[in-house]
């Protein structure tokens, strides 16, 4: 009888990712995996591979799927700045109650990098450069209805926020307050030369 | 016959750190870190009790020993802007071919900071205060030198200069090149309100 596919297959990656974002590439095992995913082991090298190779599914998924829906809403609206604030608050969002997502195993996945498969380094690259082109797209939008400072640099500031929001989804879960990540957004304020939001942000003469 | 230490704590102490740093907490077997350390099992036990412990003692001494040596010679800098630059300068050296290395080590735990124990919550906090810190007293300096902007916010932005150079570092182990990592850091003098440097931050009009 040849071999029938019973699960569905997004489904399936997005529980895999879940399991790789909490304990790491290193750490999950195949039945850490077949136990998320509630599929059996044969069915999961039929399907998807080595271990390695299902880790690649999950992130190309990843940078396609989800992350290509959440930046075509965001390109989509009419306020760049405000865009870039909602990706801040996204960021802000995942406290230490939240659970591993995504996002975070693009972080954890670069922190390692060279340890990983070719594959698995393009799609990270991707993924940060996908983050980058969309701020840069924003800033450009800003630039043209004057929200944002024409003395703005675009393709630095991008990679600038790239890194802020970093640090705001490394800090999120548990090291800083919600508060001190506020700042954080604040001075992504400061930097775009968003001058009416600057006041948190300046220091009292 | 009483048990003889015959090692270097420091030294096993540093072994650890870096296989800790390398394989990530969850995936790092009591057997990688004797091998590792040079030290067998029983030894292991004795001196630093469980893998939980031990790693407590990594992060401990990394923080009280490693970091706090290399703040006071940051904050003995007679140039608040230079000090800055050299933190910069050090998270950008991380490129792919570096050792994992302990700040690092403390970006992996406050990604997963929930699964930690207190002592490991406290001290990875504590680290990232410190850094903070650091910063805030050479804005601090700068302020009082001129090299500063008067209107740059000391704590917010001592938090923003923490989360971007946490950036660098997750992005230097191969998902950046110098150039990107290096935009970041102009990114970095342009929210310090340092005017002289900002050319390569600033949109030609």
């Amino acid at each position: 009888m040849p071999w029938v596919k019973t699960f569905d297959t997004d489904e399936v990656l997005e529980k895999a990712g879940v399991m790789f974002a909490s304990k790491g590439f290193e750490a999950t095992s195949i039945s850490d995996l077949t136990q998320a995913m509630g599929i059996n082991k044969g069915s999961l090298y039929h399907a998807f591979g080595s271990k390695r190779d299902l880790f690649e599914a999950v992130l190309r998924k990843d940078v396609m799927g989800r992350q290509a829906t959440a930046f075509r809403q965001l390109e989509g609206m009419s306020d760049p700045v405000a865009a870039i604030l909602a990706i801040f608050d996204g960021a802000i969002a995942q406290h230490e109650g939240s659970p591993p997502n995504a996002g975070n195993l693009i972080i954890i996945t670069a922190l390692d990098l060279p340890e990983h498969s070719d594959g698995v380094r393009d799609i990270v690259k991707l993924a940060v450069r996908n983050l980058e082109t969309l701020f840069a797209r924003l800033i450009d939008q800003g630039h043209e209805s004057g929200a944002i400072s024409g003395t703005t640099g675009r393709d630095c500031t991008a990679k600038a926020l790239v890194a802020l929001i970093t640090g705001c989804r490394v800090f999120a879960r548990g090291t800083y307050e919600v508060a001190d990540l506020l700042d954080i957004k604040n001075c992504a304020l400061k930097l775009l030369g968003v001058n009416a939001k600057l006041d948190a942000c300046e220091q009292v003469a």
